[in-house]
């Protein structure tokens, strides 16, 4: 069987890069080409030293790409909507892994992202690529959006509890979300510097983040938004990879832990990337972002206290993995009807 | 001016090495004694490494304690109660930084600790040892009790909205703390082995923490617990020292941020060891505990959501000093009438 | 074809853990038993979070162990050696990770052991399980053993210059080594325990570290050990996975960088996983062992003072791959004459 | 008695920084002004957030300095030495905290630093402000030089073997320093890009590194630079303050370990600031920088291999203390007469 041709823009960022390390191991895949306006003309390696020996690919630049079957955009938010109809032109199929085709709503983009969408149009064709959420739509999808990486981990740690219909959405949800360093980019600043970034447990965007969108969107009923408050505020500590959210959902019936339990499992028995994490024993007692780094996994767990109704739920992935290049491999697998786990067996390390 | 004669029971621990840290250098105090069962014999250096050069001092035998003018208790929860007379017999006033005379009320000690408290007729008695909310009755206290370290970070964050009289109680209030290493004491084991414990952003008890008692007991009125669910949830992150909470409370009016802004400067423009933290620029824009590690301030922000009526509250200390040995010495400074400061000036490093 | 049969011992510390990671996907190997006698009866991935899903493999006593293929043996220095006999009869092949048999002469292990070995008659049939200097040894060897995690750096860093005949013996090799915290096991105690571990840059074995006596066996002439004096000192650092080993090496002629390059590039060339590092840009110029966590490369860098005739040497791996699992992987491989890369495909990680 | 008036240049860096924290908590300084080029009317708290409500302080414009009784210059090297007049006629006695100063000799700069000084003449009147080697000097000069960090570091610890004169100098003396992230200063960039950054193991010149000739300078016999090989290379690796330096020293003579103590207290049991630390037992056996870090000590070790005629010296300090601001402070002390520890008190924290 010949190769599917997958080429990527932006590939020298964290993302790309890791899309990169991704696919050069896909067994189904061959990598042509992968630009990069900065870093034209330099082999793959220079910006992603894990790389030395595995590849002698060469970064283009972005005016050289020829057409493929499909092709990965890791630009910077806001840009690839610019830039879509050209991309499109370049392949019948395109995975974006920015901010930009995640909102089905123009109106609901607007109201968190502060501009009008530049290809509005669009919108309500993409899909947005969660396979655990989306499979069926990604098999015909032409253009396929990433999801972002704190979506991801709270809507997989909450989309059962909301589509069995428990959740009492008169309470706000607060979520409370743990990230790395990596998660902002390759690109150096003062924020990233290590003297002031080490050990550091920094509250950013408290309130608004964009990232509350997508939870509004996909923890809603199918065609409508959530109208439940959404509390969503995050807090960069000392990691590089890996994101872990807390949240706190207050049930609109008395449950007791196996109810709990039996939801999760219906819901994620036959995901091969979702994993139910609760333990009476142990230091992994709950998901443990250190243990994913490289992994595509999502870790789910809770814990719940019966007599105030409320559930804690405890989500943890890779940010760059599940969180980005990988759930994006996982969702070409679903495009092309490949076994979803293709290039992404790796399980993650211990200890690490 | 004879100086103060304290004495102190479990040296050995985070705690109690913080503590005579502090007070070999506060000018009104002599350290008489310091005990410790497993470490009698030896130099106070040997269990607390920076301390080398500085003092001489050895651990005594908890027996061979005799009389002082202040005893410290740096015991294990749930110890101290059951010796409590024999400690109050050395020391007309003795500060226990345990958890055993947090509480006001045997029925809340029983209902999140479990179990009934060893000498509940001393629990009226005792006082939280908190100066920002109890500084008057500290000047006459026999028996002042230290604060758990994430239940002083939330409430110090939080009492000035209380007080003001501005949350919306009908809405849970939801606190997440991250918290670091030291928190879980001297004692290694599983849970603290440096391969697992490393990069670890490990959830526990996300439901039922103990110092949910003393949000309870000090943010409701006074004389009567806060009646509001309070979900309270920990991680434990990459980190030594230092809890940064972050609170989500909903107003039952909508205020602006000047009006949120007034509220704390009132509460706290003359605690000398409160910050408000809430700047438009830079990378510590909110509190941030890596730079209060050795200081016994908390830094207190906030981030106002107009349209949901929510204000997150961002609170920060180091958990061994204004979270237990710090606040104690000003807990101290205040029991006799001096300036509330002294011993507590270092102000903490950048970078580090 | 079949797949060979392996079986381990002691499985559950890290070694261990991170042997039956690899072989769960190795292509041509079937675990059949995995022996512990602290876990004997719990999942595998009770003491291998990551390995969740994977595998529901449970941990069998070490004495129900059957008959196997090849028999890994990751129990602790000094245990093996008494209990070889038995474990020869379950398997015609035998990988030894203990320090048990990687010393030629019992001599030379009772001068770094400082005691007699337990089966010293077994010692000149062990084979040293490196096999970038021990390949065609290992396709028949019914012993072999692993290598020190901090040796197989040194070695495979300086290896090339003394078989080039270079090094100027007469003045001492010095040798600085900077390790994180997993080289110590999976056992936790007060070195290990986290406040006290994290951050640590901390000596330890300045002198007389055991790891020295690999060093003056395989670098010496074949049949003899080195006489050279040999210097070799270690620092624990604040990292989980990783080595990075610094050597100062004079030459006894003036030799310009390409000379040097030209040597390591004969001797390495054609090694799947030795990687020469030295760049001129960027931050990853010498080798770098956070991005080698998981994988089986030791990347090799130096650096030339052409006037002091000095050549500073760096060498990098993680410390439970190439320095331990990954490596008996890789010797795995060579016994069969199997592709040295199976089940060693994965890259490492960046950023991480 | 009034004090001193105290002037910063370049007060915006980490040593500044630093430099600042310190003077503000001395009891015969006052900081009359802090210039900085960058952040000028801006305070000092917005860009050393650590001093907020400390000081109300505001940088100045270099332009706007006024007379003082003492200049701290904190400068970027090669910046003082080109108006080292003009801030000389600002006061009488300047203390330049860069590597402008640190060489007695005009061709060792140029050795070292790769270009011709620029104020040649004043070389020879500056006093290399290391009060532990050079008190005397101190109290009349009118030029004082702070201290290379790394150069600081192992001077201390080899000093007393050199002066001793029991150090065999035809073999070389090999030093490797780990160093954390500090020590490159507060301007961010690639290099520091925490995702890089953290967890990093990084060689950086390895040879050739300028600190070298400060070195050759102090451990020189008086008059003459070292002519013994010094083969001195650093490692960058995870943490912010701190810096261990292992050297391996040959002895002329077969020496015990008593004897070797016994140089060690002669030469230190006077110095307040250097802790001889050799333990026995515990984690702390030997110097560990983490819990220097905010403290003036530098903490000296070593371990003798007899056999070998070989003294492992180990050392560490913290480089923006002892080996830069804090030791600046001391050599003020020492210029003044005054207690060397004033405004130098803080022990260090632990756990840290």
């Amino acid at each position: 069987m010949s190769r599917v041709r997958v080429a990527i823009v932006g590939g020298s960022g964290y993302t790309g890069g890791e899309l990169i390390r991704l696919l050069l191991f896909h067994p189904l895949v061959e990598i042509t080409q992968v630009a990069s306006g900065s870093q034209a003309g330099h082999f793959v390696h220079s910006a992603h030293p894990n790389l030395r020996k595995i590849s002698t690919l060469r970064f283009c630049y972005p005016d050289d790409l020829t057409s493929c079957d499909v092709l990965f955009l890791c630009l910077p938010h806001g840009v690839s909507s610019g830039e879509i109809e050209r991309y499109r032109t370049l392949a019948p199929r395109v995975i974006d892994l920015s901010g930009d085709f995640r909102l089905r709503s123009p109106e609901l983009y607007r109201r968190w992202y502060g501009h009008e969408h530049k290809a509005p149009a669009l919108l309500s064709e993409a899909v947005y690529g969660l396979p655990e959420l989306h499979r069926s739509e990604l098999s015909e999808a032409a253009l396929v959006s990433g999801t972002g990486c704190m979506a991801t981990t709270s809507i997989l740690g909450l989309a059962p509890l909301y589509r069995a219909g428990i959740v009492k959405q008169s309470i706000p949800l607060v979520l409370e979300a743990k990230v790395g360093s990596s998660a902002a980019g390759a690109k150096a600043g003062p924020a990233s510097h290590h003297p002031d970034r080490s050990g550091a447990v920094r509250s950013f965007e408290p309130t608004g983040h964009r990232h509350t969108a997508e939870l509004i969107q996909e923890l809603g009923q199918p065609g409508s938004e959530l109208q439940q408050l959404v509390a969503f505020s995050a807090t960069a500590i000392e990691l590089v990879r890996g994101i872990l959210v807390t949240a706190h959902v207050f049930l609109n019936e008395r449950l007791d832990e196996r109810a709990i339990w039996r939801i999760y499992r219906e819901a994620y028995q036959r995901e091969p990337f979702i994993r139910l994490v609760k333990e009476r024993n142990g230091v992994y007692r709950y998901p443990e972002p250190k243990i994913l780094a490289g992994s595509n996994y999502c870790d789910v767990g809770f814990e719940l206290d019966v007599e105030q109704q409320r559930v804690v739920v405890i989500a943890a992935l890779d940010n760059l993995m599940k969180g980005a290049a990988g759930n994006g491999v996982q969702a070409l697998n679903c495009m092309f009807g490949w076994d979803e786990t293709l290039g992404l067996t790796f399980p993650g390390l211990h200890p690490v």
